[in-house]
């Protein structure tokens, strides 16, 4: 019995306390939010991310929940899980990334500001990527356990691969989504149990793949401000021309694909609702780069290839032999959507040239000291340590959630809102009810006999 | 019968052509939208507000419209008449609020910009608010007529608060929560009826309540622009970071306090689907006050406790004992914490440092010469002048409500699409014709016996 | 049959080959998205349009994608169809768009900035609204096809309309609802089959009525960018104000006219997503005029009164006379409001008063040689060649997609997701499985007869 009763409640409102005593003792406003003083001149910052951030906060809540509502008996689950998780990492992811940045200053105090909001609505981006890895078979319980450790881990990364390999990655290819995706299938793959692959519950309906098209289109068309959110200047044009244009390429190539590796030709909702947006991913450690404009169109096609590929071939042949369950598909979209968007910017940072980049050469590539072609080996060096902490502490948390003290979820539990949730009568149990006439319309047809 | 041919739409056509007359007597575009003038410098009104304008709009069409509609059978009245109101009210509220700002002025005009478009907004959400405590038990007649009222009322109580009393409220805790729960509870007791608390409409089914978190989502993620929208400066800054802050605990504590308060521990969409927006509400009076981030976060989760057990407790209590039945449980998500917000914003303003606030306290606190500790005690009076005024025109506007003019609803169509729309064929007339279906086989079966 | 082994295939990955090749041929960051020359000031032109470009595009993939979802068995088609649309013209407008803006220069590169991404979401709406005339009868290699034709007679039509007669349409009225739903119409007319109106599959079911108002709902709220996204300065604000008010008033309208014109007086969810937008679509060509927001109430009102009895009467009379199937009703929506929006700018024109426009008399009209009168005279002439044009060119587009070398659809693939989409198992089947239990039943009652 998975759904203990108020271990869930225990967890959440102690960390909510955690959460304030921590705030009380270390979180202040920015001046930017602070006391107004007049004689400065407006502070410009919230002008500058606010739009972005509310198009990366819809990403966040309505994209990444409503794309995983494609299960059919996991709707309240996916959107409500994610919404949880969330708001739950904005205020964590607070204090974390806040520690993290004082990291060699004097400063013993976080200041918050709108763009501490926007990174921490990053750190919620990778651990709702995890969480799709494992949608449906982890409990509430354990995902705020998960989300606790790997914000944590994520931060460790993001200081190794920015702080010492000082690589460049706007939009996250590398510390967001191959961080996100390769720690959550090292969870996955712990937690692996046989009956996953056996649930006749996932899958989806009519309508719950129409939920979640609300999720891939939001998410598709905000991805621009994702990837360009933090940049400024003509950096962050060129990231939101980057982006759209790459994420173009991809939808158009994703369609080609999914159709002509169907036996029947026809559309598989997977791949619309998921490789579609692989060309955000990869685009991402590169947005900002000059590419050209053919190049994000090149690096958005061969996203859609690996993504779409990947959920019609890779993914069925790593759960057969390596029981890697992956619900959402994760590892087609952010994992090696991700890997390649780093190798794209490592050859873009080894082939820049300082003049056609003129002021913005050490804006985009923090060493200064370093060859162009050493910062494209260094893009390298810092996925591989990315992915190493990713796959250990990804392992590691598996372990640890595998503990019998949080809520394991049993076989029949798998893929249900009906362990976590007061579901309402409807559709679902309408169903069941239908099943439940034939039986008996057949005991009927059987007794007339 | 209730569906009266003609009076509606003879309502609706005089009320619009009441609207033509008056905007041509009335409203003029301000200078801001006016004919250009190249001697001046650009005016950036509108870059200030659109983007925060279009956030509320959001909130307005998709953020009320779909948290009602998790009515199973009154899908298109939720969405529908929410969308009717709103364009109603934009244009009522346009020459209401006009009239009321020239009170005291010398000037005959209306002049707007996107700062009234902006504030007609607000005047939506409030009435919005009193529609959700009257949802699927009044007629759009009677609809139209309450909101042609309420406009006027919350200017009056506007006007008793903010120019009398000189209160602080930015984000509406006071004038549009507060007044709009209250406002609309007033209405919704005065059209008690037995047979609303009995109607097996009255409930939500699976996809309905999906359909409303695509509300919840939308409210919760805009809130911030919401609050901090009339502001400008660090004030919006600030407001924009309260809301988030108190939002996220808002919704972490909601989830626990559901789960522990069902007795299988299971969460309740009511409680997800709106006590996670209770931080926003109660946050609206003191989102621009330096109430500090662990203040924000204590504010929401004052919030949560007060909404989550509001919905839990108070409301079947309120129902049995004094007959108030409340459709979307506006007194826990507006009215009370509203209540709390306006507590905790005096506090805040009765705590308030001078020194600390800098230039801003002037711009804060209207009134220079009232003490810090009067400033707190003068929200307190305000709020308890519109809540008088709520309630009190409230009950006057049930009972015009009432009469047999406007087209009241019989018992048999309390939360039913079909007495005002054309309803297709579909999921609901399926599962009734599954009802028949299985009251004919149980005849059937008794016919064989 | 219509699902061609690899012809769409074929077809997707040609398209993005070319794309490639003329993107690296003709295609360059401009120089607000190139490198960053710190001697210059800052650049604003991103923070000009983005917010109101991805408003914009908001519109293009949730509104007119789940607009189209109110089939009860195209849900896949209209969502998906729309969003491959979208993307293939992005990047197809890119190039034909540029083009056409290089004719007449010296320069032989098109320079790429978000006013262009902006300008190439035009065209996809231009197409999008012809989609609508052919919803769920066209394959989606014939959509493709039709789209790489429109986008170029788009082009020429702004060509004559814009460069030749200095015609002033800053929301499009003209070139893009007239032209698309004409040029749309034009195909249809051709591509119609007497089956098309026979289909039971073309309606809608509860469920997917009320997706579809979430696409309704993001096109009205978000039309205010549309129609003032290309402006700047006083025109922008005004052309906001005045597309907030008509759309106000148009919904008021509709809603009256609804109810008045339907025999039992219920409201049609066919002109409360639709009929409510045409006060956007008439409001596009005049927005930036002074017509005071009286006028806008006006055009609002008068769009609504078109639309919505042209959905009631006039659009069930030309599918019976002229054999003229139009699925969404795009001529309602789109035709009729567009030709008036044209005859009201026209009016406005003539009457300007260029002492009234101060300084923005020759932004809003480009020859300032000319009077007002002709000025308002040339609107019209201008209207007459864009319908010209769009008729003979939908005329030609539509027997082109008649060719056998496309996949054409029989009767039976009409408004039907099987055709091109796996669909999982859910309500439709069900359903189907219930209407097979009737039968059954049926069966089994005569059998005991």
């Amino acid at each position: 019995m998975s759904n203990t009763r108020g271990k869930a409640t225990a967890l959440l409102l102690a960390a909510e306390a955690v959460f304030l005593l921590l705030f009380g003792l270390f979180v202040d406003y920015d001046v930017a939010a602070g006391p107004r003083n007049n004689s400065l001149s407006m502070d410009t910052t919230l002008d500058h991310y606010y739009p972005i951030y509310q198009d990366v906060h819809v990403m966040m809540l309505i994209g990444f929940g409503f794309l995983m509502t494609f299960l059919k008996r996991h709707g309240f689950g996916s959107v409500g899980f994610n919404f949880l998780l969330t708001c739950f990492i904005i205020q964590w992811s607070t204090l974390v990334n806040g520690w993290f940045a004082l990291i060699g200053s004097n400063a013993g105090r976080i200041l918050i500001n709108i763009k501490s909001l926007l990174e921490a609505d990053f750190a919620v981006a990778t651990v709702l990527i995890s969480f799709g890895a494992v949608l449906g078979v982890a409990s509430p319980v354990q995902l705020i356990v998960m989300a606790t450790i790997e914000v944590v881990c994520y931060n460790v990364s993001i200081y190794v691969g920015i702080v010492q390999f000082q690589a460049t990655d706007i939009g996250g290819s590398m510390f967001i989504h191959a961080f996100g995706a390769y720690f959550g299938l090292a969870v996955a793959r712990v937690l692996y149990k046989k009956s996953q692959t056996q649930s006749k519950k996932e899958g989806s309906e009519y309508h719950s793949d129409i939920f979640a098209m609300i999720g891939t289109l939001f998410l598709w068309l905000y991805w621009p401000s994702f990837n360009a959110g933090p940049g400024s200047g003509t950096e962050r044009h060129r990231a939101v021309i980057n982006t759209v244009l790459s994420l173009s390429a991809c939808a158009v190539v994703t369609f080609a694909l999914s159709a002509v590796t169907d036996k029947k030709n026809k559309l598989d909702m997977v791949h619309i609702q998921n490789a579609t947006l692989a060309g955000g991913v990869a685009m991402g450690a590169s947005a900002d780069l000059i590419v050209q404009p053919f190049g994000a169109l090149l690096i958005g096609s061969a996203a859609a290839i690996v993504s779409t590929l990947g959920f019609k071939y890779l993914q069925p042949l790593l759960q057969r032999t390596i029981k890697l369950h992956d619900t959402c598909g994760v590892h087609n979209l952010h994992g090696m959507p991700g890997v390649l968007g780093v190798v794209a910017s490592a050859i873009a940072a080894a082939v820049a040239d300082r003049a056609s980049y003129q002021d913005s050469y050490h804006e985009l590539f923090k060493n200064a000291s370093r060859t162009s072609g050493a910062n494209g080996g260094y893009q390298i060096a810092a996925l591989a340590a990315v992915l190493g902490i990713a796959i250990f502490t990804g392992t590691i948390t598996g372990f640890l959630l595998k503990l019998p003290i949080w809520d394991n979820l049993s076989e029949e539990e798998l893929f249900e809102d009906e362990v976590f949730w007061e579901c309402p009568e409807g559709d679902w149990n309408q169903e069941s009810q239908n099943d439940t006439n034939g039986v008996e319309k057949g005991g009927e047809v059987s007794a007339l006999a």
